[in-house]
């Protein structure tokens, strides 16, 4: 059995659950706080971040781009259709770049700073920059946000996922983002229709439903969040 | 013919020259300034970052982890020993883990704020951020650079090369990163002997002479910078 270190919050681990949702590997599920950089954690990963994949008999693969291809060099060749890096060379350049794009741009730009601010910061000790949250980070990324959605839209004016004809890795990492902001209740779904209606179609996948379970103890979020009608 | 858009001091433009330099991948190569945000490149990239490779018929690649993958695709499985992504399983994963270590854990930690500090800013309108480093980034990222200069170190004193016993993508972005800060004066090579008798055997190669021969105006680098016997 496969074993993912994970935070609930942490939208790379939520794209790697997707992910794994979407091929129906079973997995144990570990949470990690790695603001405590836990010894037997950096072991593991020296970069101490979530999300780590451990499989039997090779090292940890740590980090969402490395998860991603592992898992489409063990599962994706026999997933035809359903393969979530299609086999197709220009698909596969398509899907590497809105991947990069969510999972390093709209991270630093939206998901990190917020996540910093409104939980991490919550939980970590002063001495190491915990606190209240900083508002002009705050205000950044909620400017940011907006530009990405209709961003989003843009990319759906002329297809039905973002990357391709097809659910994609692509669109499981840019909806792992967005949920999380979606989580701490800053997502103006009402600014772009198209954008809305897409979330819509990947919120009621299966896939999805554990994490819109999930509740961080401290952090509640709006009631829209979990329902499939927002 | 390839053409790669770059930019001389920009890290993840050199990891991509040194990668098809060691493939023998001829190429044209075109500078792209970033900051001025010119409309032909956003459209190319709408991330606004170098480097992007574009090859005949197929879309624009984008950045050094989409490139590296869509290089080994199209020419890895012929290369056999001098494929830079090993087909072993296990080395697939450990040349990743470092490639992201470099390309983007040592490039927020150092690359990118001393670039961003000691020369983007000298070439910046003061309107979007140009002006004077700020001291404390540049203190930040100092001191950052000798801790990554120790886990080089504990990586080699197991292995010829950073990430298997023979040389990898990962052996090639680190010394990207690393040959950037050295222009800017900043590698205390001193501190680390295996780093420095690593980096020696990579900058003899020559993948890694056409970087070494290039001048940034108005930012000159150390006499030791293009020296082999450093």
């Amino acid at each position: 059995m496969s074993t993912l270190y994970h935070y609930p919050l942490c939208p790379h681990s939520r794209f790697v659950r997707l992910a794994l949702g979407e091929y129906g590997v079973p997995l144990d599920l570990a949470e990690e706080r790695v603001w405590e950089r836990r010894h037997g954690f950096l072991v593991l990963n020296p970069a101490g971040e979530t999300p780590v994949l451990v499989e039997p008999e090779l090292p940890a693969i740590a980090g969402p781009g490395p998860i991603a291809e592992y898992l489409d060099e063990a599962h994706g060749p026999a997933l035809d259709e359903r393969r979530l890096l299609p086999s197709d060379r220009a698909a596969r350049i398509e899907v590497r770049r809105l991947l990069d794009w969510f999972n390093r741009k709209f991270y630093e730009e939206v998901s990190q700073p917020l996540l910093h601010e409104k939980v991490y910061k919550r939980f970590m000790p002063t001495e190491i920059g915990g606190g209240a949250p900083e508002m002009p980070a705050l205000r950044a990324a909620k400017a940011n946000v907006r530009y990405h959605l209709r961003y989003l839209g843009h990319l759906l004016a002329h297809r039905n996922w973002i990357a391709a004809d097809r659910l994609t890795y692509a669109d499981l990492a840019a909806a792992a983002h967005l949920s999380v902001v979606d989580y701490l209740g800053d997502v103006p779904w009402d600014e772009n229709e198209a954008a809305r209606a897409w979330y819509a179609r990947l919120k009621s996948r299966p896939s999805f439903r554990p994490l819109l379970g999930e509740i961080v103890r401290g952090v509640t979020p709006p009631p829209a969040y979990a329902d499939l009608d927002f």
